[in-house]
């Protein structure tokens, strides 16, 4: 409980290699997870050779930690692997819709935060990199993922350097609703927002950027539409390749 | 660690109501999880009235948890609150992208997995409700959920009555890959499900349901690609009334 509630991520690591019994202790421990219908449709690409966090790293914008942590692990929803064993029993598989993609993603997503929290557990720290699915076809390639292996998330791993401070978040009234969802008035909206845009370093981005408010760094620096659009569209391209339907 | 090796999904939950303090450090603790740009895109509706229960259980497939268990969490993705806090603030925000329904579906799955180990430390046992996707526009008419709250999955949350065995699993080294991805030869596949085919349980499915063999009961009886098109498409219907794009 204390520590699922003290968790940070962590973007600088020390060069100390994650012992081989401690990475199978937690790979353990990311599979023991739920998943749908247990078809375990996820792969785990474990990286520690220098030579591939190389190639890594552009495709996560060359943020320092892919060549630093001594750990990167993409995990990817897998359909490859039991499409493979239908197809030797003469069984046709369909997960080409969009509920397998969604399927998948929860899937390959509560593996992940498995692996975070046992890894936690061994005093390793973590980050995620939402990197992956803005590249994921060049993702692919790096790994030589075969067709019906989407890289979903990464993460990277190992002893932290640097112990950030907890960051904020909405009170848990906000965010938690009742037997029906409240929606919220323009005052309530205000108001649950109001610390973040007062916080120091809010007020650091929206300088910086010459914005007139924080929601502004958001929409027009950090999550601009265009980028939005033109990542998602590589996403759908990648997928209709392989034959996922979206119509 | 050892809580995360011994997962057990539970079917079957004693009436013993969860305490108050107990469900707000669990939500506490699911808040706390890595989440894309600290946007916080998610809200989790509490259910614990049994008029409400029963409103869900027919979308659940009336799976008997849905009005068993005292607790039912259905997690959504939230844009409708950043949304509205951006609107207030001249900004413009764009998550009608694939790459947006992906990052929402990752959060809510990595907020949901801390909620199910914070869940478990208090010695209460969960179970996902994969049923969440199928019937999601029905869930958000019950939940009174507002354009852009998206179902993701629900949770049925309790003191345990009856925990089963452990589930099986592939080996380790069935889903982990080093450095790239090994496909895997035909041999290598028949020896990896070779004892999954041999569980009694497995025999049993698939003699009741007169198959030749376990893959043909996941594809003829459990996960049949009738359904998959069907709920894909009230998925993408959903959605693109919403505003998603996936072209």
């Amino acid at each position: 409980m204390e520590l699922l509630k003290s968790h940070r991520t962590i973007r600088k690591y020390k060069a100390t290699a994650v012992d081989k019994d401690i990475l199978t202790d937690i790979l353990e421990s990311g599979i023991r997870s739920s998943n749908t219908g247990n078809m375990q449709l996820y792969s785990i690409i474990v990286t520690r050779s220098i030579d591939k966090k190389a190639d890594l790293a552009p495709f996560h914008f060359n943020q320092p930690m892919v060549k630093e942590a001594p750990l990167i692990l993409t995990i990817c929803f897998d359909v490859n692997r039991f499409k493979s064993w239908c197809l030797l029993n003469n069984a046709n598989v369909d997960f080409t819709g969009l509920l397998w993609l969604l399927n998948g993603t929860i899937d390959s997503s509560i593996l992940a935060q498995n692996i975070c929290v046992a890894a936690e557990s061994y005093g390793l720290g973590i980050c995620y990199l939402g990197t992956t699915l803005y590249n994921a076809p060049e993702i692919g390639k790096v790994l030589c993922l075969p067709e019906g292996v989407i890289p979903i998330t990464t993460l990277a791993i190992g002893y932290p350097e640097l112990v950030p401070e907890l960051t904020d978040r909405l009170s848990l009234d906000s965010v938690v609703h009742y037997e029906e969802y409240q929606n919220y008035s323009v005052k309530a909206i205000r108001e649950m927002y109001e610390f973040k845009e007062k916080l120091e370093s809010s007020q650091k981005f929206v300088a910086e950027n010459g914005k007139e408010n924080l929601a502004q760094v958001y929409t027009d620096v950090r999550y601009k539409s265009a980028d939005s659009q033109l990542f998602s569209k590589k996403l759908l391209d990648m997928l209709t390749e392989q034959g996922f339907v979206f119509e």
